[in-house]
Order: C-alpha cells, then structure tokens, then sequence
C-alpha cells in the first residue's frame, strides 16, 4: 500500500492506475486505465504559459512514469508511453504512442513527437523540435533551436521517421534530419541531411546500407534487424520504413 | 493546500512564502518575500564541510525553486534566483540577484557569481568558479578545475560579464573567457580568451561582432538586441556591457 | 527526527542507520549498519527482469545515500558506497568497497565494479560495463554497449585498474581500456588501449608519466601524488597499482 499522497479530486484518473509514495497531482491530469505513477511523481505541475495553463496533461493507457518525474499541465502523450527515473516533461507537448524516455530526460515543451520514439538519458529535446515516428536519439543528445545565442530567434530541428541520433549528437538550430539518416557519435548536425544518409563528424559520408556487422550478420536500415524489439502492432510500419530508408540510402551519395 | 512538509521551527521564512508538497526545510534556511518553493525541493542540506557547516543559506526575495531542487546550508542567493528540476546547489557559494539555473544543473560550491547569470540544463559549475554579471551557460557544459585529474590541484575557471557558452562547451581548467567572448558548442577553452572574441574548435576566430543573421537584422553582441529579455532594472547595465564588448570585438585579431 | 517514511517491515536495516524525510525502503534491502539515507530516496525499487526480481539489494556499511536517490533491487554494493544526488543504481549490478557515484549518475545494470571507484556527475555506466578497482571517471562519460544502435548486440566497455578518463570522453562499444591509461577530454575511443597510455583526440599519444606540472611538481600516474586522497587501508594496493602503471607507461610507443 502507497501513502503520502497529494491528488487533486479533480484529476480524472483510470481504472486499475497505481500510483506510488509521495506521489504529487494536480487538478489538469487525465490519467488513463492501467497506468503506474511510481513514487515521488509530481504529475500537472502549473505552467505559466497562458496558452497551455489551466489546460489538461493526458497520459495514455498502460503508461508507466517512473520516480522523480515531472509531468506539466498542458501536453498530451499517447498510449503506453514510458519515463525513466528523474525525467521532465514540459507543457504544449504533444506526443504519440509508447514513447520512451530514458532518466534524466527533458522535453522542452511544445514539441511534437510521433510513435514509438526512443530517447536514452540525459537527452535534451528543445522547444519546439519535430520528431517522426520510430526515431531514436541516444544519451547527451541535445535538439537546439536558437541560431544566435541568446536571441529571441528559434530555428528548432526537425527529425523525420526512423532517423538515429548516436551518443552526444548535436543537431544546430534549423537542422532537418531525414527518414532513416544516422548521425554519428558526437558529431554536429548542420542543415539538411538526405534521407537514409550516415554522417560522421558532421558531413555526409554514406548511405545507412553501409553500417553493417559481417560478423553478426547484421546491417541497416535497423528496421531490417530491430523489428522485434517493438509491439507486433508496428511491425507493418516499419517494414514500410524499412523500405524507403534502403531506397534513400542507396541514392546517399 | 500543500502538506507533508518537514520544515524546522529554526527557519527563518518570509511573507507569502509557497511551499509545496513534500518539502523538507533544514534549521539554517534564510527565504525572502514571495518565494516559492515547489514540490520534494531538500533546502538547507547540511554539509560535512567545517567552513559552511551551520551557516545559513538565504534565499533572496521573489525566488522560484522548481521541483526536487537541492540546496544546501552554508551559501546565499541574492532576489529572484529561479531553479529549474532537479538542480544541486552546494555550500560557499555566493550569487548575486535573479540568477537562472536549469534542470539538472549542479552548482558545486565555493563559486561566486554575479547578477542576472543564466544557466541551461546539465550545467556543472565546477568548485571554486568565477563568474560575472550577464554570463550564458547553455546545456552540457561544465566547468572543469582540476589540471591534472586526479590531484589536489586546483585551477578553476573564470567567466567575465557578458560571455556566452554554447552548448557543450568546456572550459578546461585554468581557463579565462573574457568580457563578452563567445565559445562556440562543444569547444574546448584554453588559456586566456580575449573579451569580444569568438571561439569555434578551440580557436580564436574573430570578433562576435562578425556573428550576425542578415535575415533577421541582428548582430553580436546579444546585448544590442536581447536586452528586452531582462527586467528593465537591468537594461542600463546591459548597455554599458554592450558599449566595452563591442569596442573589444572589433579589436579582436 | 524525520518523517513520512514507507519502510518495508520486511527490510533489513542494520544498527544505527538514518533514514531521511521521504524515503521509501522497499522489501529485498539489505542496509548494513552506521548508513544514511538521505530525504526522497527510494531503495529497493522492484525490477521486471525476472534475473533479478525479488532478489536483494545489499548496502554495505557506512554508505551515505544523498537525496533523491532510487536503488533497484537485485544489486550489491560493498562498504561505504556514496552517492551524489538524484543517483539512479539499477538492478543486477555488483560493486566493491567504497565506490562515489556523483550526482545525476546512473549506473545502467548488470555492471562489474571494483573497489575505490570515483565517478563524477552525468556519468552513465552502460549496462554489463566491467570497471576495475581506482577507476576514476569525470563528468559526462558515457560507456556505451551497443555498436550498430539500434541492434540487439551488446560489446560493453571494460575499464582496468586505476585508469582515468576525463570529462566528455566516451568510450565506443568493446572498448578496452587498460590499466592505468589515461583518457583526454572529450576524447572518443575505439579497440584496446594499452595500460599506461594517454589517449587525446582518440589516438594513443604518450605514456601518463609525460602528464606532469613542472609548476606544481607532480606527475602522473596519479598514484604517485594523490594516494592519500584514499582511506589508509588502500595505500599498499595503489602502491602496487603505482608500479605497474609505471613500468607500463615507459613501453608506451
């Protein structure tokens, strides 16, 4: 049995939802069936941006949202979405189904975020950033979006279906990431990078089909190899993902 | 209504002071006026050190300390000191007014730094640092002090007003970063950086006067066409900076 | 006298342990005597991977918990363990004497770690990483383990006695870091570094003994001057470790 809870009578919570010790939440919550909230969770914290205050945060079926997280009023995420420990979700997001996102994380607030996405720890997602479906962005990653800073300019980036963003990966302000492309550890990311595109300290220099274990019999797209690693339910999507990345690829080049 | 709090008689608390849900405040707490201190926030952390054991933490009129925010005795904030989520500040450090500090940012003690500092997300302030008025820390970068890790040697960094550090910058130890210089993102900072100068991969390239968008009218210096994002107390100050790093940038190389 | 504890009556906490404002302590721990835990940690978090599930997490004597902290179950930690703040230890994990993690650190799972080992803040030890005994790592290094992410494959980093790798360095997937090598900032690595080398920029430069301040008459390898950074009780076996990363540097290219 948990205790030490604040919840707001107003929050609309779901069948079958656990929620854990010190749990914190606030009146704009919709909390789906099935969801956990593990302990310390502050869950609708108020935003003053009047463009989102007052407005509902809807945390999807099957959810689980673990310690230390911060979830604002004002942002919706999709089914099953999962956090780790440590995490903040800022308002005006909004984001699809089973999101994952790793401890530590920060999605910056009014951002839009598809499918299945994968984010590590320590991942920062800037205000306004675009992200597809199925996109995987590794630890230390951080999505900028002013060009001149500080400045009241925001170029925020874009990264479409199924890209990968390696360890400590920085996209610039504006940059746009194609269907597929894999950004390398630690490199920049500038301007526009081709669908199914590798690159490697901060230029282009192959297609994805090139990234391949002989050893382990292994080669990208991931779509190729990783499928499995998602609910059956994606796995049509992304065989069609497969398809136009190893297309793209070929072109890259 | 906020409950489960743990705060000690010995602490001394301003008017209209908010304290959320699950707050823990230590006997040597000085609050101003108007503050808010959010939920699961640790204020008045004792430490083991001789020096700032016992000693107060005082927390300036009008701050906004965010959620799971640890701040330990021992150290003082001037007004308006903002925090975002899970940030550390630790004991001996003196900050002058409305300075900003992002989510999992560690300030690590014994640091001086002036007004008006802002401070993104996963910041380290390594031990001992000097930092003036005015300074921008974007995310992931840390100031480092130890020219030889690891030793007892001690050689922090030190940041004059104005600077700006892009993301993932890394000031090795030792390392001075002049009035209004500007460090590219994830450089690394040797030695003495001239006031005005920009500095791309550990170089000294030209004047920040040279960073500009043609599409959109501005230039470096940020004060000459970011003021308007400070309080207007602060705007004479900004003016006389722009005045000093301007001169400077044009003399740069 | 602290409070709004949840303590599982089935954990085991040995004499004189303190256990801060709200902690959660879940059923498989194990606390040995003369511990702190500190405000909002959470011990004992239950794990899905049926390996490790329902299995203890065992906390050695002496250790000091800092706030914020989650420890899963299914892990085991020697004496006088101490974290930083908002830590994340996670299951299946093994770890000797006397091990520092800093703050925002996470300890990824199914890990080997020695004795004496100091990490600093943002250090992310990915899952089955092996690191020996007087392992020091800095700020923001992330051992990775997967080489063609996203795959099912997994070559974790191995870390030797009594290497360094400073702050930013990341060690790419099967990397071998030997004993007493030395990491530069920043710097990636790739394949088997040999014990006593110098890595900068990702290539193998020089041996530790050229690491030296004239200035402040000290030399590396660091066992040479900073051996009394140590509890007595580790002297003779740095000692030991001081010889052989001596004797290795000179062999170094």
């Amino acid at each position: 049995m948990d205790s030490f809870q604040q919840i707001s009578p107003k929050a609309k919570i779901g069948a079958n939802v656990r929620i854990g010790f010190g749990v914190r939440i606030y009146d704009n919550v919709v909390i789906g069936a099935n969801c956990t909230i593990a302990d310390h969770c502050v869950i609708g914290t108020p935003t003053k941006h009047p463009e989102f205050s007052g407005q509902p945060v809807v945390i999807g079926e099957g959810s689980i949202i673990r310690s230390h997280t911060v979830v604002y009023e004002g942002s919706s995420y999709g089914a099953e979405l999962e956090t780790g420990h440590h995490v903040v979700l800022r308002e005006g997001t909004r984001a699809g189904d089973n999101l994952r996102v790793g401890n530590f994380s920060d999605i910056e607030g009014n951002c839009q975020i598809g499918d299945f996405c994968r984010f590590h720890g320590y991942v920062h997602i800037g205000k306004g950033s675009v992200v597809g479906d199925f996109v995987w962005i590794f630890s230390l990653v951080t999505l900028t979006n002013d060009p001149l800073p500080p400045s009241h300019l925001a170029l925020p980036v874009t990264i479409e279906d199924g890209a990968v963003l390696a360890v400590g990966a920085t996209p610039l302000p504006g940059s746009y990431i194609g269907q597929g492309a894999f950004i390398g550890a630690g490199s920049q990311v500038r301007g526009k990078i081709p669908a199914g595109a590798v690159v490697i300290d901060g230029k282009v220099v192959f297609g994805v089909h090139r990234l391949c274990s002989l050893e382990h019999g292994i080669q990208h797209p991931w779509m190729t190899h990783f499928k499995d690693a998602y609910p059956e339910v994606a796995w049509e999507r992304i065989e069609q993902l497969r398809v136009k990345v190893s297309e793209a690829s070929l072109k890259v080049k």
